[in-house]
């Protein structure tokens, strides 16, 4: 069992270890101060293989629990889940210092997230992280949201939870699918943050899950609490972001995000090695590893679509965006690129020599 | 021309002044670092009336001009056009660095505010309130929210503004309803915290607006400050506002909410002097000045279904909710009433003797 504490603006520990969700409830009640109801957000899949049991440890710790479980899949992280789920709580008359559990991966995490913010203004969150992405990723750092028509994550708010409980024995149903698109946020994490992490790879992430998700976290929490609100540094955990959010806009969210992900590293680390901005040793690894956990390693949309999409996401600033690329194994920079550029870099990234 | 300056998460600063719509564009540019589009969300009458002014004097600083006009009225601050508005932002490309502008009363201030607070985690955000509930209330302290179904302001967040611009002069285009219900909150401010401000009410509020608004606005920020996100002396805004939101509720938002507050303020007031934690003074004081601003002093519901509709709103804390009783013109206090006991203060609340 590891635990790791962040100090954001509001103070919490991610507890990771096999077998936590049967203390849930304990670890709910020690965290949140107060509250009657515990309202489980979760969705179709994983309330099926984890929901009762969740239920029943809450409700040992004296919680009356309500669920409410949406469909799975990217595109139910929408606007009209957002207002059915907070007239939910509303018509079950959750008080304020009541508590909103989010069982799930990084859509119900960001969705419930964003709800907690929002109803009644904020109310107390707690994060059970059923993924590998959102245990590396999505349930650390508070950031929230839902997708809108134009765009992934364009609506959501910092809204930091009062625990994180992640039962790497949760993990062990996971598709390969989905198991393989958190591999992508372990190996990008390691490629901007820890080349020791990143080399460690090599061995199965399978096989050293406890130790991996744990380093994850801490790299992410130490560069979100300097940035909790995005202003500079926390730019660099969208690595391979940029590109990849762009893929999964073209492909009507078809291409699962860790895909769209890994293919965006890539373009964006063959840019990088074209402009110079890395070494080639540094692209091979990165390919090599990606090539290791089946992950894709280029898209077919072609420059002109993909930097219009781009051109749409939010991680832009007037008429430039900031994106990210690789210096070295463990270590990624932020570029200022001009609009009218990017459709060059992304063309160069698509290319492979 | 008065200038106050709101030291909160964000500091900030309310001008207040005869004309200032003409100078909003400057006003905006210094106050907002970057940006090079100016969203303007208005409602219908709002945008007919002062729409055209607000968007040239914003072109004449640089900033290109979008706008979106909702209907007005309170049905309007939902969850639909919260969901329209940031699809629309999308559409228009608003990035990161760019400003909302809300041109309107509370519920335009109130929806744009969540949508500003929203969009992109958090985008610069101006307040330029046309009503005197606006003025004096809304516009200070950075409570923006959307109405659900089972009740008023039950979603939104807790989110600054870069600058509050209240120009005096559009307050003059008011309907007498409109003016009225800014009046009971200005009503409000004095009998919660400043006997001084509450006496001079005798005389119009119309012939002394400039003085008013700044006193209140003082007082709110000051309460504001100390208590940003509302876990204690924040809650003697609400004097009034549990009853008021119960009987705007049980109207289906029929009756306009500064009627409905001035008929909560005179219902707890009631109850307070019934039950000694107020004298028949101020009781007397309080109905005195409803009365000379043509408020209501009463409700047709009974208090079995206004307790039921108050247990509908936030302003309750599991079993309890805490209410505002006066002690004295200038001095409320906080108390924890029972679920249990609610009907019962109301029904007091109701009696006239």
């Amino acid at each position: 069992m590891k635990k790791i504490t962040v100090n954001a603006s509001r103070v919490y520990d991610i507890h990771i270890g096999d077998g936590l969700l049967g203390e849930a409830g304990a670890l709910v009640r020690d965290a949140v101060a107060g509250g009657h109801v515990a309202a489980i957000i979760s969705d179709d899949i994983v309330w099926g293989l984890y929901g009762k049991r969740l239920a029943e440890t809450l409700e040992g710790s004296g919680y009356r629990v309500v669920e409410y479980v949406i469909s799975h899949g990217e595109i139910f992280k929408n606007g009209d889940n957002f207002l059915r789920i907070l007239n939910f709580l509303a018509l079950k008359k959750l008080a304020r210092t009541d508590v909103v559990v989010a069982l799930g991966g990084g859509v119900v995490g960001d969705l419930a997230g964003f709800v907690a913010a929002s109803y009644m203004r904020g109310v107390p969150f707690v994060q059970i992280p059923t993924t590998l992405v959102a245990a590396v990723d999505s349930s650390v750092g508070g950031k929230t949201a839902i997708n809108l028509a134009a765009g992934k994550n364009l609506a959501g708010a910092f809204y930091q939870p009062n625990i994180v409980i992640c039962d790497t024995s949760l993990l062990s149903t996971l598709t390969q699918q989905a198991f393989r698109e958190g591999c992508t946020e372990v190996i990008k994490t390691g490629a901007l943050g820890d080349a020791t992490l990143f080399e460690s790879l090599e061995t199965p992430i399978k096989q050293q899950l406890e130790g991996v998700i744990a380093r994850c976290v801490e790299i992410k929490r130490d560069i979100v609490t300097q940035d909790e609100f995005e202003t500079g540094n926390r730019k660099l955990l969208n690595y391979g972001h940029t590109v990849g959010h762009a893929i999964e806009l073209l492909s009507g969210y078809e291409t699962p995000h860790g895909y769209a992900v890994a293919a965006g590293m890539a373009i964006v680390t063959r840019a990088a090695a074209r402009l110079g901005i890395c070494g080639e040793d540094c692209l091979q690894s990165v390919l090599r590893m990606l090539r290791l956990y089946g992950l894709p390693e280029n898209t077919d949309y072609d420059a002109e679509s993909l930097a219009e999409a781009c051109l749409s996401d939010k991680k832009r600033d007037g008429q430039s965006l900031t994106m990210v690329f690789p210096a070295r194994i463990g270590e990624c920079i932020l570029k200022k690129v001009p609009a009218c550029e990017l459709e060059g870099i992304i063309s160069m990234g698509l290319e492979e020599m």
